[in-house]
């Protein structure tokens, strides 16, 4: 009878674990359709292959590599130890009867490779896509694993408290630094600055497959948070069946909610602020941004600390974008650092003001408070360092970035052979700006209109009128 | 042991009742997607935007007082009253151990949700953003709940044994019906119709899109409907475990499909014996007829109710909307009138026809139809008027919508300052017809070519010879 | 106790496969946004119409006569013999208590509308709607259930130990040859072959659009395959509960997995050696090539074999696909044959090589293969004898296919009277290439610059330079 019970118990998890992995995987379109989007026509099919075997060969490589790599990190820095060649076998060869190991490594996989898609948002345009490949073989294998091996893992971030409960930081923050520092060591697109130094905008091509994208992400996000609380059911012979997880999952779920919520109106709210519109692509990144402050505390902060997350999640795209854009000059074009990155580190690093164990007094602020700056900043590190290193000697050796030729005729020609809308025109955009804030839409007027006739408002460029070339071409 | 299994029983329903609620909140993607099609290019932002403000305001507002509204309106007017201050606290901070109500909180939301974002199609292409969000605020603070008060939430509607499984009224028909008062009171597009009042066409700028998110509102709604069988095992110490809802989730699966696809064959059938061809419009939107006919009854109606429910369901759609756009001269750009509206109705209507009930001599034709009637007024009636209410004093103050300046520029630009397809071209449609039937697809020969050069085929202007302006811009 | 163990193990199962049953058929939108993405914007509506239109009617005849021939079938070609008229009535009317015959009834309708949808992709830009739709009327009702009767429901095939998963050939491959079958009755595009036997490439109007359809569907495909382990637990008095198919839904979700990640490498990898590009095409077909080559054998190779089957399933497109273009000179727009047929044979006559059973000494190469072989040929034969047989009787009525100056202006106006995209540009694209590999892409150069200027890279027209009409128009 007991065991009865232990066995449906096992069998509910698992159902439950699937479901969440198949919705989690979905991001893969999510991303697809978000990066898409924020490109221009010329470089869409580089980035949809981009995603395509970002999954397909991080994944195998993760099988094959990076997950026994976290356990290995994991035994090592958590002080006991590891058996390397068992980590590999009990994934290769898994005993009769252990039917969950390969469900358990996928619901893992996931995730990992949730990090890895998030960097080809920043570097798009103009990586090599031997390059991408590479650094992802890379990724999968081992500088995500060893960040998973500090933490969920055991290792020595795990023993520390670090709290992150289903990967603000490991997964978000790790793919947002990653992505800055790639694009960092890149470069920008070859008009993305001018010679004075002034800021060019690149709107990409398509709204409509950005805010797809947002959307499909939210909902895998539900996946993503809800279904970290992995384990609904319970099974001990002394305490019977119990709702494990289930005791907080109401908490994950609303807090997932209002945090996604507050992010877009934190967003849509500074936008309208400074520049008196609602601009589409911030209420959309806000939403991913509220989503990702709110993943690591999701399961232990109180209500209307997903609030306040989520606006200030929100809130600080436009500023942290304006940042990297004007003064670090780094071409981040898909905004992942200020969606996932510096987004992941604020919900981190807010938990212990909003602490459910804080409020109800069963910690203090400061206890609470030091693992998560530790964690964040070994985390950062290690990746940036891990990033730079790995795209510095592509750089090196002249592998980072297509070849300008290539760069104007746009990736999906000289990198993939194909044209993603041969039936429809393609303007190529590039606007200068003095000021203001603009994640994206403004547009280039052509051809025979003075510049003086680039209007601005609010510091972009009126995206209505449209000129043409005398060349009658589009 | 019976613990146990009490506690695996609300495992399970948990699972299922999370699962399904991502599923519908995925149908905001679906909403998304196909307004934005049916939207000329100029207005994408707009209707996006507004797709994702509608489930961040208002998601927001539900939880901060619109879940407690319906509690309390539910409470007086099923006679049995309520906690007031009870109904907020039980929300804002449940006991201990009452994992579920979140979660349960999220599944009403999801529901309370579908309904807001229904309206956003009507009013598509000049309703002001903040009318709009201010509308939303009090649709999901108030509007609607008083509406779940009535019905779901034990009041007076529910006592009488008003019959609305799913929403198929409650959350459809209201959400069509304040659509229509919307557009309405805001009035028609400016290009709508002629000073002699004939009716132009303005097809939407992308069919691809409609029909995507029709596809995705039918998968999400799987998890509206047979979601909604939302305990599927139920635990009494007295019976133990039993199917609960699961006795008739079969029959949920069943008449969902079987409606869906009638609605398109309907919808289908209709178009081809008026015009001759099968409008994809019309199929996609036939679907999602269908869908919302059988939505109120899929839980109790023998399965030939459901063909017949979608047959008529889709072929409603062209009659109804050729009346409100001919005859009333309403503006219901995404046609949620038809769709959502009258298709909700005629579901909720047709009940007794084909009620397990009746069939099975368990109750009478009349004792099934007056609730329905009772449900379907005073559900109207207060949906139509407190819309009118709130877009009345927004007209009144000239709030209700956008100058005419903005209009024609492309709320894109006005409301949001971005431009959804900068590289991509957009010719400005609309259409005069003289009668016959299209809720799509005509186009604009512009230019040069004269206007005797619009050959109408079935009232519709043919859509595959391409002119353009003598400047080589298109 | 004990029934109350059975009824939570009923309850269990029938969440799982309700969850993946509505993901099977969220593939519906991966086949539309899949298939529009490969067509001409003058077919994009009418691609999107016979997807709805598949599934709509489709469902619906097999709800009539599909089910109920499938369990004929079986019980006939099985040598039990069946109750004909008892198949009827035990879908129309199942006993009371029966909770799961609809339930079940969906999950089998969503494969069967699966193996129909993917034949619309093969007939793109010709075939006549009426008579697609009533081939989907014969394949829902009689063709697909015959196959399902030899096989899953217990026929011949079946006794014959014929081991096919999920439907790799019983779906897919089934599918793929009836599209090709039809597609080379019908004959192809009339732009497709030039008078001399050579090529014209039509390049898809969207990438964006094919992509994104093949992350829906790989997201769906995940409940095709993993959702085929039914029945997570089993409960039987004798032996309590039981895992029962969850001791293998592991090495389903990675063989999964991994196989189609290979296919996605072996498609990708197979590009860069002859073209020196990664095709994107290619890498989106290869995911899919390589989940249906696993499909049929995910419960029962050891891992390394999904590898390799994904890697050749992957490799093959290209070699097929040209074969099926160059030499059989068939029109299969979508490549489904490449994708579904070859694929899926090719997995389920490698399963003798890979599988456990053979691994682990329990059977023989020889006693695994030739049931895989028997079990291809029979379908194999059955699907093209009955698809020629009713696109024969469609051709020698003059029915098959819409006339040249329909097929010129395209089948959105001429059978659907909507245009897709009525703000875009369309440029018709028809691309003349003398060798080499290209599913997609090319570009033609149309109005001044001379053939010469086709610049062949790889035997592919690069598609980056622009040119436009004289007149300006594009």
């Amino acid at each position: 009878m007991q065991s009865d019970l232990a066995t449906v118990v096992e069998g509910v998890n698992m159902v439950w674990v699937l479901t969440v992995t198949f919705l989690i995987f979905f991001m893969h379109a999510g991303f697809a359709m978000l990066e898409a989007g924020q490109v221009r026509s010329k470089n869409v099919a580089n980035q949809l292959t981009k995603n395509l075997l970002t999954w397909s060969v991080g994944v195998t490589v993760y099988f094959l590599l990076g997950a026994a790599v976290s356990t290995i990190v994991g035994g090592f820095t958590g002080g006991g130890g590891a058996d390397v060649l068992g980590a590999f076998t009990d994934l290769y060869m898994p005993a009769e009867g252990a039917a969950g190991t390969w469900v358990n490594w996928l619901f893992g996989a996931v995730f990992a490779m949730t990090a890895a898609t998030i960097v080809s948002g920043a570097v798009a345009g103009r990586a090599k896509l031997r390059a991408y490949i590479t650094y992802t073989v890379l990724l999968a294998g081992v500088i995500y694993p060893v960040v998973v091996g500090f933490t969920w893992a055991g290792g020595f971030l795990s023993t520390l408290g670090f709290h992150d409960f289903a990967g603000g930081v490991i997964v978000h923050a790790m793919g947002g630094i990653a992505g800055l520092t790639a694009a960092w060591i890149i470069g920008p697109r070859m008009d993305r600055y001018n010679d004075d130094g002034s800021v060019n905008v690149i709107p990409g091509h398509s709204m409509a497959f950005a805010v797809l994208g947002t959307l499909i992400l939210a909902f895998g996000w539900y996946g993503f948070n809800v279904g970290t609380a992995a384990s609904p059911l319970a099974y001990s012979e002394a305490d019977g069946v119990t709702l494990a997880s289930f005791a907080y999952v109401g908490r994950v779920a609303l807090v997932t909610t209002l945090g996604m919520a507050a992010g877009a109106m934190g967003a849509g709210g500074l936008s309208l602020v400074k520049t008196g519109k609602v601009d589409t692509l911030y209420v959309a990144n806000g939403v991913l941004a509220g989503l990702v402050g709110i993943t690591s505390v999701a399961d232990a902060i109180v209500w209307p600390g997903a609030i306040v997350v989520g606006l200030l999640a929100g809130a600080q795209l436009p500023v942290v974008f304006g940042f990297i854009e004007k003064r670090l000059k780094i071409d981040d074009v898909c905004a992942v650092f200020p969606v996932h990155g510096s987004a992941g580190v604020l919900g981190a690093l807010l938990y212990p003001v909003f602490a459910v164990d804080l409020w109800a007094g069963n910690a203090s602020f400061v206890e609470l408070l030091v693992p998560q700056v530790v964690g964040v900043v070994v985390i950062a590190a290690w990746t940036l360092a891990a990033t730079a290193a790995v795209f510095g000697a592509f750089r090196a050796a002249g592998e980072a970035r297509v070849s300008r030729e290539h760069e104007l005729e746009g990736l999906d020609s000289s990198e993939h052979g194909v044209d993603t809308y041969p039936e429809f025109g393609g303007r190529d955009e590039a606007v200068r700006v003095d000021g203001g804030v603009r994640i994206d839409g403004g547009k280039r007027t052509r051809g025979s209109r003075p510049p003086s006739d680039r209007t601005a408002d609010g510091g972009r460029v009126s995206g209505v009128e449209k000129t043409t070339t005398e060349d009658g071409e589009n």
